[in-house]
């Protein structure tokens, strides 16, 4: 129920057509989303020209799909954590589904990529790279720009420094990291723009799958770095893709 | 060393007034800083007009006042879980130093707020306050529009929509709950924009001093919330503001 | 041994039939259960019309089917996290044995619904149906009227609003959630009806498969809620049924 | 705003006192706890005659007082975790307040004990039994007839067997314990009627502050026992109060 | 109720004195402990001779002296984790108590040290030795004679096999040890007789208050070593009497 | 180097067969194990008519192999966490071994039963009975009377009493426990011998594989009990077994 | 950029062939590596005739071969964590590949070994060998001589200290430990020379796959003790190289 | 026992001034330490010069005075986790005792500073530098040059590398650090020496009292570092000066 039906409503009281009784009932069953908390649904399916978000994780291929089938012809789809089954499956009902094997994620429909400033994404490690491309995607459709610093890790610190360019002219930073994930640290010691930290489960031993890079993240003695959960480079994406967003209001004013 | 003593250098070895032997030596010793890494030591002294900061736990009465001594004479000064005995000892060095005493904050120097977007800080029970206080304060003296939403907890969530306009139209908001942190996820679902949620100490029992709302909010069903350290209101004030801060800049444009 | 044949022993002492020494040798050997503990067995069959209960995890297909054999002709039978080869092994035993295939539940007999108050079964997220149906089921079997109200997590609190009329016209309710597991608290500060809580293992990374949700609902900071073991569907709906059971009582009264 | 205000802005929409468009601003803005959610301020002052509930940890004795002054004048109150200098602060603003030490309870206002069936508090320590006061008490001041069992842990299981006819009649049980948190599991398998089990910090060494108990009693062989925070006699005595409430409806009927 | 009581109302049933009703009405309340459950009170005053136990932490003064004055004349009396206070408290009601400062322990009455086989007592650290002390008084106390060696940790191993003997010539032995815990396995390795093994909350860090040497016991490559609660030298104390116990019994026969 | 070499060499040196400085290089290299420390190759190959023991898990079908070849003739061997496939290769080398399926446990030897008093072992769950079983037949291939009561969980404890002479005529209880492991502090509370607890990881959620149970029962409010590591039935058997010898050294004598 | 460039630079800048502005903007991108940072580099190709590393796990074969075939033709390849499907890939591009299975390493090129003090590696039990491996393997294509130790635990003291002599000479020690870790403690007591200690995922239960040895280790009664990652064979192999390479520095002199 | 009075007692038999026998019987109470474990009584008093340590955490004013009595006349003493009040006493037995306050570290005795290389200390934060300090102690006290690099934390990792001379030219490098324990990382990354990483408990909430550093330290993707216990300064001193010590044996000969 809308503020059109509100309003239709409020009219055939004032037109005598409805009476007040009858308008208390319809009132009653008011529901929550109708009273302009416009964003409410957008949780899924965003602003005009966002994407629609499938987490396949634990859905079966059935549930996917119809989903898939609910979204409107040639919305935004961005699904995370799809084996190639699930890839199958969705390509049978988007024919422009696109499959990114490494980050495991799909993506169907097409990207507009809007004057925003750029998104960087820092891994530590070769093995971070497919959090990091769910993270760097993620953004990607949600309509940025994105610069992407791969195996940048603290050992190496130098192969960090060399691209720092990249790091200080982005408007955030994404740094993913498994291992000691002292690499959010780091960035967060160079840059002045917000960092969003990704601990990943790569590592081994006292790591317990992510949290040892999770705990280093959280009590980063830089400040401006705040945290995902372990592996969510998908959540990296969309807390950047929001933090970039108002450069483009502004751009648009 | 900065670009004009490089400057100098390459200009007495031009003139032949310094050896290429000595130029390489002075060059060798060049620290890192000089390098144009503009922002490395704004951690601490941020860009003019930002506050410098002195984290006081764990610190001495002596190596606190001498820092405070070391900065210049009227420069924004933000000092975080500082008991009144600290106050008492910054007090005398900075005659304009104000205590916070719920948060356990000092502030000296005078906060210019610039034209910029709200920063909404939602706490969700009163005993969370200080730490909401702490990142509210932290906010302001980077230069925040604050709005302060304090005791709008999930128990009872129409305390929260009452005042959904203020969250509705901040550009960044802060959560803060103890207890189960669910705050952050309600708040993640209602609003368009990022959410910094902080987890308190607040709590008893199997909440281990903050571990269950940091849980809930690192797996906070809502995406667009990243997670600062447990009672960490500085640090989730300090990364409001710089999500916020580019809105001022495009201002300035 | 009952009542009945403590009287008997003690009549035939009173008539001489048996010496106080052969009355003493039997009473010795009274076994515990004939003290009138009238319940002890029933955690097994529970009172006329009570569902026998089997959890399968960890038992051979050997000693599910001997249990099943044991179980009276048409007797309710519940069988938990049973795969479809422990379904295979029970129809082979019980014809009317009837399988649900996402919750992995085996039921057979016929359920009687008494005239009892509704219980509802709330989930957060597609996920978490398979636990959720297992309460769900297991309310049924008690005897139970129960309503579903699926994927209403926390992330679009406006679809849990929409049915906030069968959460509140329910005298109990089951809150089955993943990730953060927060509708418990939400649900817990709308009804005024006992909440009984499911965490699940849903989720991945800081999640601890489980532990977050159950943390998170330990910590609830709205009263009337109790927590069942992670995953525990069953636990949740056998509560719930316990719960509801005394209105039934009055009913027939 | 309420039925009748709505009513009030239809009746003004109806006689043409009210324009369709004042009307619309007006329901626009429409708090949430309007919309018939009778419940919502209920966590706090439930209905008629049940009480205000003041949880004291971490609240300043100015906070507390100034609660306690909005209570209007005799309204049962119910004050947990208050040390006795809280208790020498409400006394002053509420004089009929009563304080019980060992659970840190105050009490004010006159308790009515309606036709309710029996809840059962049984504890397994001596050193328990504060936590058990909190929750009997609590259950009290809810309107319940409770009955304590206190110090009959599973060590000498015969002394809780000797009143197991309070169990048995009783129509919910609250069990407290701490050490191994066993005695839920026996009480789970002797009644049939739902358990509340509250672990208690009540130990020491692999205790870990309650953890011990928590688990044990998470892991219940038993069906028919739910759990709630470890030390929260508050919790477990309100869930109780919840459960033992629908006779009191029936017995009105 | 014991034997001779039931044998009582037998006879008198036999003889006409008590109807049949009577008698069942008094043996319907017969306490479970009469059952023939010989030792179920064991667990608080032992066998003749056996002293009573009072755990003193969490009990007040109250309570405690209360417990001392139910206990007859000159009954064999333990109290463990006894501050000064309670010494103090206890001294007024029994005048025989004698304190342990160390291990704060205090023991009334007189120990018969019957012919036992000898419990040999090792600890590894100066600051082990309160909790050794209440494992060897706690065996004292129970008839056996203890053989003390302290000191005698892995990190000088030399110490510990200089006396061998009496390690090798115990029938049980009794291991504390904080930090990392090893000695148990030294000892497990070296003697073919129990080991009792008590982690003790002696270290810091990653030690988490006796966790370490917890998991170190628990895991001990040495087979024939059990393992009870951090810093429970009662509990060892106790178990290793029980172990010794049976050669008494032997020689006896 | 035994008693008799060292004797030889002072000899030589009395008779001036060999000097002072050859004696004292002789005695330096002098390897430890000759010095009387008989036991320490019994936690292998025990006094005569003690199995070996094999822990085959983490072994390679060779190593196993390998290690039985070296065992001499008809001497008793016991293998656990062996897989049919150990079984199998096993078989190869000692044609008399037996295989146990659900414990997986291997037995080669004949085993000889002494005169022993009875070790009783109680286990929880149908699930609980591998584990149950690795202790009973470790405690019988070392020479012990078994008795065994499985299924004696706490939710039915009236099973447990049923078989109460058993548990109390045992010179040692193992009690084998998953879930909540309640059943430890039950049967501590009832026998007055030692009793060895397993936890095994039978369970699920919050059972966290065996800690639930493990801190259930190093924290039994009944003394007397002492803990093997999860699932550790051949620690528990070999415990008990430590403890019921000395009877029979007591019989011989 | 190095030495050799910047002196260029500077040179002609002296002749006047460059301007200090073309300077100085050279200098500006001047990487971090060319700072004299001489190590920088060498964490990966450390100094002449140490190997290139690589850590196999989690990387794809494609990405593995890649880095292979970067390594200039002769140079010493360690590849760690590495099945025998990477094995078959590397031999493709290094014909000089041998694969060490048990501990999973490929070493290609010739190792030198220089004139250096020994390293010893001991380790506990049969399942330790793996990760003793990696340590020994690693260690020796560092260029060290190192002398094994396997199967030494603690359980049976006696094997270790039949080759003291291994331990006292050596220059590192390098122990491996499962279980209860309770070896490092022991050689720590034993030798005056740093001791490595390697926790290892060998165990079960309460072992939580390696943190029990792994506490045990950090919390060693024994001084000169340092611990790395759970497995972590190839850290300890490293940072004993380095500790033993000084001498090959002294010894060079 | 030492070497000298073997060589007696075998002096003796030679001479038949003692007979087989009587030397037998000494020989049979051999101390271990005197079979040429050279090393064993040196964890306490090490070679000549190397000072006696008193670990004081746990110990009363009495043993440590104690111990400190025991030690010969002027040799060198270091005493840890000294509070004030320990220093008072210990000064009256040890009239040279010098404390030092923020590392609560107490030295007597005079130090000779060999000809060693150097060790660095470097720690993160201002809050460190107690335990950074008590490893440089301890460093220095055993003969070691030890150079001091204070408050060179990741967040402003320019100040680190204006040291970096330091680090590169030191033999080992001991890193100090709290919080997030990154520095551990990047120093290793810089320097091809071995670096001893020392995690504190400075920093809080998700720090859990240096657990965060600690497991950052452990997972570090530098190689060469390996990790002693939280806030063990002076496990790294002695570890660190193990490492150096070869060189001065080098260099003597």
């Amino acid at each position: 129920m809308d503020k059109a039906q509100i309003k239709n409503i409020l009219t055939h009281v004032q037109s005598g057509q409805m009476s007040v009784k009858q308008a208390l009932d319809k009132l009653k069953s008011l529901p929550f989303d109708d009273l302009g908390f416009a964003k409410i649904d957008t949780h899924r399916s965003l602003r005009k020209g966002f994407p629609e978000v499938i987490y396949c994780a634990g859905k079966t291929l059935e549930q996917i799909t119809e989903i898939v089938k609910r979204i409107p012809g040639k919305q935004l789809l961005l699904a995370t954590r799809a084996g190639p089954e699930v890839f199958q499956a969705v390509k049978k009902v988007r024919a422009d589904a696109v499959y990114h094997e490494l980050p495991r994620v799909i993506i169907a429909g097409k990207v507009k990529v809007p004057k925003l400033l750029t998104i960087a994404v820092a891994s530590a490690g070769t093995s971070d790279i497919p959090v990091a491309e769910e993270a760097a995607l993620t953004a990607e459709v949600l309509g940025n720009r994105v610069k992407r610093l791969y195996d940048v890790g603290v050992a190496g610190v130098h192969r960090l420094f060399a691209h720092k360019d990249i790091l200080l002219k982005a408007n955030v930073v994404i740094v993913v990291a498994g291992m000691d994930g002292a690499l959010a640290s780091i960035v967060g010691g160079l840059v002045s723009r917000p960092v969003i930290a990704v601990p990943t489960s790569v590592g081994y031993g006292a790591h317990f799958n992510g949290v040892a890079p999770l705990l280093t993240m959280l009590n980063s003695c830089a400040p401006g770095v705040a945290v995902v959960n372990i592996d969510n480079g998908f959540g990296a994406g969309y807390m950047a893709g929001l933090v970039n967003q108002n450069n483009e209001k502004e751009d648009d004013e």
